[in-house]
């Protein structure tokens, strides 16, 4: 944990005039074009051209959705990257750059919040975008995290959430569950540590679902595939409440029903195995996981020969009328209604 | 206090499936040719055509940046977006959208975020803009919000902080150290209160400064005032952290020096005279203060004509040669440094 470690540290008080903001993002680059001013002024002034701008915000809180006792801060500011990043892929557009404001304790070091900008400027350079403005200020408890992101897109290749189409088919992107599991791998070891602080975790066999929670990534391979293929989803959202969420999302503001099938549903096979570790069911972990970053789209049928042999994509259900509702249909082809999560968040 | 209410409450975990964000904002309307989809999806879709985007961010977090125990949360509100409207003018820019997100504890029911987005609401009312986005999420303790403001500059027409030249004038808008001595008296009150809550604060010696603490405005007329009497500053930056700390980063960023004048700085009779009821100097006050949401600039003197007579307007001083340094020259003639401030945020 960040308290524990026993390196040099620099208080946040001891930076004095200088700009906290400046100081982290000082060796950041600016690639893209669009760009015209960054981190320095009142505000980032940024040209488009002929592009619609796409933006997006979120809220990343200490105790909410990370927990420092087992995610590295520079982790935590890669994923608090994708996270936003995700949403502009979801409008199949391509991110450009991110404003990033942090609330911070003063139980933080320097160095701590000089490890998170580290995962930032890593994330914004896979990703290859500038982050082009901030706030730091202190909190009282905790740490919280902002970030709003910015993309581009070419009038007309925007995709929205209600486009979606009876008999257009139902498309996710990679994986499902793996990083919910992840994250129960990492809730238990934490049990373990705090009765036997000496304990050696064997995370091996879970190196890919505990990446998928500490080190997701953003689908921006498939905006360029689907660009690539000719293919336009009628309809897209990225996957970070749980599959079953996204759908009734998607089917809401479309006005549509959907069959979405058991058998099709893409798992990764240490989601299978560890799903039987912890007895839980991997369909119901799929369906409201969750922090899986995929896309789910729709395409007209006509676009099925286009994606059908894709391995990075699996067609799971059918869009049908609205009347007919959102069902999904099990293994023993029985239909069982999708229903409505809670909001998580305020149920503790 | 929010908690005292009584009144009918709605617990935030009552809300079930139906998104928090989409409920706040439902009746939010569309006003901005440029917005094209605003809450509801992924991310806002904006088209700007031919201008140039300006961007800007900030956090306010409760007990460090407000206290709710005498800021109203429609008033708190109000001046979330005010904040960072204030950025968007000090670029020179006419603001266009925002995105609104908060980090919530339990504690609060609904019908105070609903106070919230009232103030919100008639901020976005008054100034003409759109709320396109936004994310709710729980908090542990408190309340945090965080702004992105948007706005549209026609390319050229940006003014950067780092424009001024020697013997350009110092020009500020407005007056200066009112929101700061409306808190005093607002902090004042509130240990009256503490001690007996029976009390009724006469504020009506105080109505200025405090609705400059409690519903400060940005300067959107100011930015409109300029483009009139065709005057573009060479470097221009908002008022938030005090005169002193805005002169030094404009003078540091333009490499200049500068002298203010103590005797020409702009203040409100009744900044001076509650200056005097809590022994303070009101030229301190006015340079450290701070939230006053001026706009200071600089023009080159060929402009002098156009602005003198505005009452609107203030020169303050003359921009000099980076060695001659930064100073205040007092009414007794002497001229001292300015300098710096500590971060105050993080001192405590």
């Amino acid at each position: 944990m960040i308290e524990d470690k026993n390196q040099q540290k620099t208080q946040l008080s001891d930076l004095g005039e200088f700009g906290l903001i400046e100081h982290l993002t000082k060796n950041f680059e600016i690639k893209q074009k669009s760009t015209i001013k960054g981190i320095g002024d009142d505000a980032a002034v940024l040209n488009f051209e002929d592009k619609r701008i796409v933006v997006s915000t979120d809220l990343l809180v200490e105790g909410v959705h990370f927990d420092l006792s087992y995610m590295p801060l520079k982790h935590l500011g890669y994923k608090a990257i994708i996270v936003n990043l995700s949403d502009i892929y979801a409008m199949n557009a391509e991110a450009t750059q991110v404003t990033v404001s942090i609330a911070v304790s003063n139980r933080f070091p320097l160095e701590a919040l000089e490890d998170l900008y580290a995962g930032i400027e890593t994330a914004a350079h896979v990703y290859g975008i500038d982050v082009v403005g901030g706030d730091t200020t202190s909190s009282n408890k905790g740490l919280l995290i902002s970030v709003t992101a910015i993309g581009e897109v070419k009038p007309g290749n925007e995709v929205y959430r209600d486009g979606a189409k009876p008999n257009d088919l139902l498309v996710v992107s990679g994986d499902l569950g793996a990083a919910y599991m992840g994250l129960q791998v990492l809730e238990r070891e934490k049990e373990v540590y705090k009765v036997n602080p000496n304990s050696q975790p064997d995370l091996e066999p879970y190196t890919y679902i505990v990446e998928r929670q500490l080190k997701p990534e953003a689908r921006k391979d498939i905006v360029k595939l689907l660009a690539d293929l000719d293919v336009k989803p009628t309809a897209m959202i990225d996957v970070s409440d749980g599959l079953s969420s996204e759908i009734m999302h998607l089917c809401s503001q479309s006005k549509v029903g959907c069959d979405l099938y058991e058998n099709k549903i893409p798992l990764d096979p240490q989601v299978i195995s560890t799903c039987e570790e912890f007895n839980l069911d991997s369909t119901t972990v799929a369906l409201n996981g969750g922090e899986d970053y995929e896309l789910l789209f729709t395409v007209s049928q006509e676009d099925f020969p286009k994606i059908k042999a894709n391995p990075n994509l699996s067609v799971i259900g059918f869009i049908k009328e609205e009347k007919e509702g959102l069902h999904l249909v099990t293994r023993a082809e029985t239909r069982i209604p999708i229903k409505a999560q809670g909001w998580k968040n305020f149920n503790d």
